[in-house]
């Protein structure tokens, strides 16, 4: 390759590659917010969206302190420690437009987690975590897993196990790390009053509005095709070898992959709900979805569109399940956001290690090196190297996750900052926090939890004529 | 051309024109599902948006399954038999990008259809349905008009009448396939309850939310970019020739053509409104532009600017009229969805028969070659070859759309497998079929049939006082 | 560079950065909709949301027949005549790719000017209004300050100043236009009735809707995107120096120092609200955000990243103050479009006159040519070049748009063309103008003016029991 023009196409398309892939991950923070919004009551909705907005504006300006530093300043290990600020970017290796995607990725995290503690948390304990999770405690795994200086890196020269942990877009890194902050924070605070009456039976709290989570669900889905066809960074190889033929064919794969991994959890839950409560339930169906895309996430760069199918059957099973023992361990999370994205995260690391194809992990890797060996998918004949290390990422995420949150939820609630007071609960936090309701209507506010199913419907009906 | 970098470029570049173009097709999915929803009353608006996410998670695995090889696996001229499941793909001619690009495509038809048999359809039906039309209806006639090897394409070596027909984007083989499915469908299930008074005038049913049907028509506005400008596949030309600028100019020209052909149809539909209806009526705008951009869809890589504007211009009227024609027929769509993707994509057809230039003809089906002599439109002196083609792939269409869905929405019905009940459908489906309404507050559920003339609202003020 | 093969990739590449960036700006007519639609009240949202759609499609006429032509037909310093209805396009400088982005400039401005008007403005007057700022006002100061041949250029051979102003995206060209234009309107039509009191005292009239104003808010930061990094028009450059990384990195870094300018100001405003008014206010914060990007939007290819932290910090005061003064004057502008477009607008342009950095003003304007000397920001020792220029700029921009918006306005209202009458204005315009309401309940239309604050809440609460 030439200097000046082939140079400068080079880094032009990987820019617009990158930068376009970044700006849909940042629709997902509408996503989430519409989502959230909708999954709520009405008189919590306006404090839902506003955490969604504080998050990305609080997490733009930790990322870009410390955050980024700590995730890919490169040093050691364990923690970068170059690059605050932006100090000395662009450099040879990373650019504007890697921060831009990389924050994107980072603000999506503390949005998993607030969805685990709505309707409940004072606004000022959410500054403290966001500004936290986003700034630290998610940047440090982020290091160790795609910092190719560290421990757990699959791109490193003396990977762990001979393999390092595939998570490629963040199963574990952004999903596992959000539900697990998120799972201290809700079983610390307890359920929402009147969730659980008092023999432990749940009462439905129904969101006050499905459209809004429809269409979060279908941002979502857009945004994800930034998330994981991004991940790449680059899509022009500089010195393509006559083995590869480039990112460009595996970043189309890559959405087709997520689009199929997807859509099969979509349907099965659809029909496993259908059986279980006798009717077609449209949130199932949008969280069915939001779990085959969290699960596929890890393994999307190297397994094939079949294997894809079964991720999303499993993956759908793995949330109901999730789902009916929360219910049973009376743990309330409004957005089923622990279950989904931890549950689901970290299906979506193992079968990454069961499923994942010698070619592909050797292209995303090795940059098509021929003659490599390495571990790949146990179930292909790939031996344990992978799925050992990606067992070894659940653990360090779990641990690390719970070491630096749980204490910072504690502390919280022992000094009477984490929940609001029952009071200001039942008359929602719009009113008692943010000046007012989101809807001027007073109607809307009223809470009618209506049956569930059909054959309630009519008993209703009986009693009435 | 050299080997690696260049191929690297040349096929990264085209990557990231055709997936980004997919991901703002796939956009289009949220805008059938938010305006079907805010066009229904809220009673339905569960089921109106589960169809929709359906449509997109069953489309994906049936067009997976089979539905990308009829249409895409090359063999014989009336349907493909290869590439079942992406066996062998990427290939040379094909790969995972071009396999999303068409898969946003057949998740559209079903999204057409679902509004005119919307509010009174069982969810089970809908399922069959869906299936079968994304999977087999519509991919054969994707093949017939957009595989070079079959009968009707343009690009073929021995062209249908030495023309083919021009349908670039689908005005045709995605919008009057989806129409005419929804035609025989709403024909056969009948009008909604209380649609029609006993002397078949018309009673207005209005949809819920007006605001979720504007956010559904900028939504897609914003996915017709990826739609019209996206379907050249590639926007780098390996070999250009002296005559030829690449498709890159041709493609903002796309662009530029389907806004104003959308613009204008609006502005008429506006103004036309006004004078018959006696107020300035913002659903009408919406649906006005929708039709100009299915008119354009078919020649928008063949047309001047100025043309646009002319079939904008007719395509309002095209609207309006069909759609009073509609009422006096007792004919009811919810949507408008037949008349609007029926008239105006057999219109769009017609239009390019009759407004396509020869340079760009030449331009988009033979790849600039210099001395070819091809049918262009009629009225610009290009004679019958063409029209010809375009009103064959109408019959077509019609024939064999009508041949696959009457039968079996006539099946479905004789099997009382197609419509709901009418208990249930005064209840509403949502509470009926899907455990629940879409939103808490009891008060959205009344049906407020407000007057829609300024004169009656008079009225109505003088009786209260 | 060779032909060919290098020419379409180059070319290719350019129009995919500059059309999917127009798409993007494109969805800041989605969000400039539904901001105002969640800031009226549901009896005006039919109107409002008609308006901004009206606003995209007569403004697609407008700037294709003229306005295009005036703002980029080049030929003297102060309007273009050529390229009327698009003759003569694709030429050496410009295509439809140009156009498209242009257009999606045009229609933002009258965007802004609708907010100010909102709730109380006939339908009539708001189409010729529309027409004329897009077709006409607009253009004229784009030629002044963007065109290469014009006057205020900063691209000129001979810039004024030696400088020419330095509006990159359009602070002053875009934002500021549209907010003397609504200012105008606004003051010359009065508040809405009921926002003061006897006494001059402000009445809350609330926005009916939060939800929508947070959707619309996170996709104007979404089309923010395309807006700031999209206005280079071109990424690769064709000749690049080794003083030039070519403009790639600087995109990246747009994106970047646009992110940090929003999310500064609004955490900024968060805090400060948080002091003044004793609550945390979701709205505040979204409009304090969109204050952050109307500032960075002139200067963010030519500042260093925290120079956008300080860009924001003053942004947040400057609104904040705007908005009080704007109570104490009985302003009554439903979107604050006025303050925030106008006043964030100029303090943008004089931001860009203080800290503008040398080394990429040469960047930018000169194609990285080295050994040129130009001025640059004041407080980085720039000379008072720029930032006289960018004063001249804030002047010109007030003048011209008084001298043309005005007459319009004060015509109009003499005319009874403008303001609807009291009994329309109570009923609201949906019902007198547009045939009925966007939503069909009833309650919808109940104007509930929650207490604000807490305080008053617990007052309440007392008063009931």
């Amino acid at each position: 390759m030439e200097a000046s023009w082939e140079q400068s196409v080079t880094n032009s398309i990987n820019t617009i590659y990158l930068l376009f892939s970044a700006y849909l991950v940042f629709v997902m923070q509408i996503g989430f917010a519409m989502i959230s919004a909708g999954s709520v009551r009405a008189k919590n909705a306006m404090n839902i969206m506003l955490i969604n907005v504080v998050d990305a504006v609080v997490g733009s300006i930790s990322f870009y302190l410390f955050g980024f530093a700590f995730a890919y300043g490169d040093s050691n290990p364990f923690i970068g420690t170059n690059l605050f600020a932006l100090a000395n970017i662009p450099n040879g290796t990373y650019d504007y437009s890697f921060f831009l995607y990389q924050w994107a990725f980072a603000i999506a995290v503390a949005g998993i987690t607030s969805g685990s503690i709505a309707e409940r948390t004072q606004f000022s304990a959410y500054l403290v975590f966001s500004f936290f999770l986003s700034g630290f405690v998610y940047p440090i795994v982020a290091h160790w897993v795609w910092s190719s200086s560290a421990w757990l890196s699959a791109s490193s020269s003396e990977p762990f196990l001979g393999s390092g942990a595939i998570d490629f877009a963040g199963s574990g890194v952004v999903h596992l790390v959000g539900a697990i902050a998120g799972l201290w924070g809700s079983i610390i605070e307890g359920p929402r009053v009147g969730r659980f009456d008092a023999f432990g039976k749940p009462i439905p709290l129904r969101g006050h509005n499905a459209t809004l989570v429809v269409i979060g669900t279908f941002l979502l889905w857009f945004g994800w095709f930034g998330f994981n066809p991004g991940s790449f960074d680059k899509i022009v190889v500089a010195y393509p070898s006559t083995s590869d033929e480039g990112n460009w064919t595996s970043v189309g794969r890559i959405a087709v992959v997520t689009t199929l991994a997807g859509s099969t959890a979509s349907i099965v839950t659809l029909f496993s709900r259908r059986l279980l409560i006798g009717h077609w339930d449209a949130m199932d169906v949008c969280n069915g979805l939001l779990g085959g895309f969290v699960d596929i996430t890890s393994g999307c760069s190297v397994v094939e569109p079949w294997a894809a199918i079964i991720c999303g059957f499993v993956s759908a099973w793995i949330l109901i399940g999730l789902n009916i023992l929360a219910l049973k361990m009376n743990y309330d999370d409004p957005l089923e956001a622990a279950q989904l994205h931890g549950g689901c995260g970290t299906w979506g690391l193992l079968f990454t290690g069961l499923f994942a194809k010698e070619e592909f992990v050797i292209q995303a890797y090795n940059k098509g090196d021929i003659g490599v060996v390495r571990p790949y998918g146990l179930i292909l004949g790939g031996g344990f190297g992978l799925i050992g290390a990606q067992t070894v990422e659940i653990f360090a995420i779990i641990v690390w996750v719970s070491a630096t949150m749980w204490p910072m939820f504690y502390a919280l609630n022992r000094l009477k900052l984490l929940r609001i007071s029952t009071d200001e609960e039942v008359a929602g936090l719009d009113i008692s926090s943010h000046g007012g309701y989101a809807y001027t209507h007073a109607y809307a506010y009223q809470e009618d939890n209506y049956p569930r199913s059909y054959a309630n419907y009519m008993h209703i009906q009986d009693e009435q004529s």
